[in-house]
């Protein structure tokens, strides 16, 4: 019997909850949950929504099985009615509708994301996979966005932290998800395989350690990429060029690894046209780039171009501008043009930080591969999404709390986003539901949610209505596309575009101007 | 056709690299990895090892299907010779051995964890999933042990992270690991579905805000605990019972939230024996802590025993002796003895800190829910494990590297345990596997990793082999039980007794004595 058949991972009081709201006879009343984050992560100005797209899978699929439910009867108060596990065998989510910010928009705290309404017992039951499917899903996201912003359009991004994630699972999310941020590629062939993810990866410095002389290279030669059969003895012809490039670059012929040249050597030969070893094994200067140098020089002797290297420790900045510089000196001392496109990869321990300095200091690096900062979302490895319940048969609910921040706003609502002349968002309003939108060109009085609560008027040059009826009494109502990276592709653009029309100064990654969410003032309304 | 094939998420470069063996002939040769980790988490002076047991479970089903295959033949380079895809066909871990620390063992930064020997290929290829199934389980199982260790073996610790988790499989890994790890509850249902964990949980805030009056509460009587089949009335009993509660307590009867009665009344006559309510959806000693007061008083009355509350939000300290002192209050005027147990559990965003707080100031918290910080491990998201070549064909590999520390330690190696004479396990000793074992009560000669190589004399009072052979060309060499439970509890109690034995001044949470790791120093030896 398959052992994984309980619909998503839920917490137990979701049941005993369930059970007490069956027992009293309201598991049908109609109810509304909201689901929002109350501080935008990382310091920033914003966050992107994302989970959306498994959030939708899973309401579609939701439903307990004779053995979820056998389970369930075993933990629960051993007093509860039997009926009650009739009722959450035949359970789905054929009532429930959401109202949902679309996937891979940007987003603000305290603005509700998705609104979830259906029968009381069922909503409820929905809560902790829902939050669990978005929290971390938007959370990496919107870092691997802000990494973005920080790299600027032009450098490739690969995120590589499948090993430092949290499970392989988290690894998976992260990999998709930081690809919908706006990442390029990803070295975990999973993601690559379900998603369509690009994937890319050359060697680590295990291959290049596992190489201790020549004598270890086999096949020992390659034919030329254009097509001539003759076989050339590539470790000879390498040889010729280390020599050269050794004198070029004043490099001691004793401290060359010939480990390591045997290493390139072999994986030259194996993959003529996509030599991009990582070079800082032993010395980058001493060996590692001088072997590669002599190795990619005897690439472009037979005709093929040698991809680059991988930097993966020291100080990625000054290693790349020398490297850069003993490309330069290579190309114009024996008029190899190939040696101009090379590209650089940087790959040690890169943080938010990291970009940062990329931008400031004097860099070669083409493409950067970050792992565990990304995925485990060092500065902050939470995102804090919430689900509160505003509304049961129709009147507006309410928490308050011992932590003032942690009160609700309470009531059905529709959000809106204000936009001003210049095509720029600067403000989301709360509405209630049964409020009329506001209207372009049209002034309105609200008040920003947080300290300063002073009512002032704007008027928004367009008002975009923010979420879409997404899932309608158990039916998907939007766009379903079968190949899952059509979905991931347009969620990435999603995201771009998104992005692209916010201020730069609500993008800015440290010390943002905070955006405005504000509520609808209106003289009638009290609680 | 399954999308779920890829035998476990990897890094394509692993494919590159065994290609390359491959293609030069080399992918049989014996090689011997590495697994360990360069500092203890947390800032502490150990961790727990962790996920071996899956580790072996993915070792022994280690294999690619066509599916995998025809994917893999897609994204390596088209210049691939096809034959190598027929290899891939046939891999499995037959040819491969591990030699390990027992699952929960107590460890520290630099000493082998794992060793894994077999064919250069094969062993490459599973580097990122050994990594990615160590790191985490490892990581979350010390941050649990830590917690425990904050907590005091008295206190009852709940993992209530889930919806906070990285993905949801991240989510049930933190479940099973910080149980492993030492906690006693958690509330994820798939948790206790898969593994048997004792599973937790009662009512969210939404169910008390969900109630707005009394009409709400149905069916509003409850019978006897002993029997007598009458049904009683609880709402009046309890309005009895809250009227001589708000006198006691000098509690205005205007503040009272009648929903939360409502709520609580509703819960109690669902689980009379499983009262445990949130009592700070409003205000704890204006309405949710009077509320509790009268229901369980009417239980009591009615021969049940109240088990609780749970307070979610402000100064848990201050309020839960204020609860405490209230309880008392209502024991001693009312002459209830059930009321001298209830329980107070408390779930504000604990942290290790908060732990700690508990430790110095008064309160009366008998149960702990943390969330956020144990599951995602706040303070340090990810372990950092690595996985190095130390030998091949029976030679020694070793890395250099820009940065020192990445330096490695090469050749195959015995990994021994020093005890001293009140059994505290003081030095760890990592030998050549070809040297003799080391001695009780015979003095050695051994210099500690680090920064400090100076050699000294050691003489251990008894000697323990921290590694055992687990897997043994292709099978599983330790106790394999098919129950499930019984492996997390095997494993629950191998942490408790690991951790006994080792002494506090390497326990302590802030600035512990760091945990010597030496080499054998033996004169002849040399790199």
């Amino acid at each position: 019997p398959g052992l994984n058949n309980m619909a998503a991972p839920t917490d137990l009081y979701q049941f005993t909850m369930a059970y007490a709201y069956w027992r009293a006879g309201r598991h049908q009343e109609p109810a509304v949950f909201e689901l929002f984050f109350r501080d935008n992560p990382f310091g920033g100005g914003f966050s992107l929504f994302s989970g959306l797209h498994d959030c939708l899978l899973f309401l579609r699929s939701f439903r307990f099985t004779d053995e979820d439910v056998e389970y369930l009867r075993s933990v629960l108060p051993p007093d509860s009615d039997p009926t009650f596990f009739q009722f959450l065998r035949g359970l789905d989510c054929s009532g429930v509708t959401v109202n949902s910010v679309p996937e891979g928009t940007v987003v603000f705290a305290r603005v509700p994301l998705m609104e979830v309404a259906g029968p009381l017992a069922v909503v409820q039951l929905l809560e902790t996979s829902l939050l669990c499917l978005v929290n971390y899903a938007s959370l990496v996201c919107s870092n691997a966005a802000r990494f973005r912003l920080a790299a600027g359009p032009r450098r490739k991004l690969l995120e590589m932290g499948l090993r430092r994630a949290q499970g392989p699972d988290g690894g998976l999310t992260a990999s998709r998800y930081t690809h919908i941020g706006g990442f390029d590629l990803t070295s975990n062939v999973q993601a690559g395989f379900l998603f369509g993810i690009p994937v890319a990866g050359t060697m680590a410095h295990s291959y290049v350690t596992s190489f201790s002389s020549l004598e270890e290279v086999w096949p020992q030669t390659l034919v030329a990429a254009n097509g001539n059969r003759d076989q050339v003895d590539l470790i000879s012809l390498t040889k010729g060029w280390l020599g050269r490039v050794c004198d070029l670059l004043g490099a001691e012929p004793g401290k060359i690894r010939e480990g390591e040249l045997a290493a390139f050597l072999s994986y030259a030969i194996a993959y003529p046209h996509n030599f991009l070893p990582v070079i800082d094994s032993y010395s980058v200067s001493c060996s590692g780039l001088p072997n590669f140098c002599a190795v990619a020089l005897a690439l472009c002797e037979l005709g093929y171009r040698p991809r680059g290297v991988r930097l993966d420790s020291g100080d990625l900045c000054r290693q790349s501008v020398n490297v850069r510089r003993v490309f330069k000196l290579c190309s114009e001392h024996f008029s190899i043009s190939a040696f101009h496109s090379l590209i650089i990869v940087g790959t040690n321990n890169i943080s938010e930080q990291s970009m940062a300095e990329f931008n400031k200091r004097e860099n070669e690096i083409d493409t950067v591969g970050v792992g565990t900062h990304l995925v485990t979302c060092t500065s902050q490895p939470s995102l804090g999404c919430v689900y509160k319940l505003v509304e049961v048969r129709g009147r507006p609910r309410m928490k308050f709390s011992e932590d003032p921040e942690k009160t609700t706003v309470p009531g059905r609502k529709a959000v809106y986003r204000l936009l001003d002349t210049e095509g720029h968002p600067f403000l989301d309003l709360l509405c209630l539901a049964v409020e009329p939108p506001p209207k372009a060109g049209l002034p309105l009085n609200c008040y920003p949610l947080g300290w300063d609560n002073a009512s002032h008027s704007v008027t928004p040059a367009q008002v975009i209505c923010l979420r879409q009826d997404v899932f309608t009494k158990g039916q998907v109502g939007i766009a379903q596309h079968r190949m899952r990276d059509i979905i991931l592709y347009m969620h990435k653009a999603k995201v771009q575009s998104s992005l692209q029309t916010l201020h730069p100064r609500h993008k800015r990654l440290q010390e943002p101007d905070s955006y405005t969410v504000s509520l609808l003032y209106t003289r009638t309304r009290c609680y």
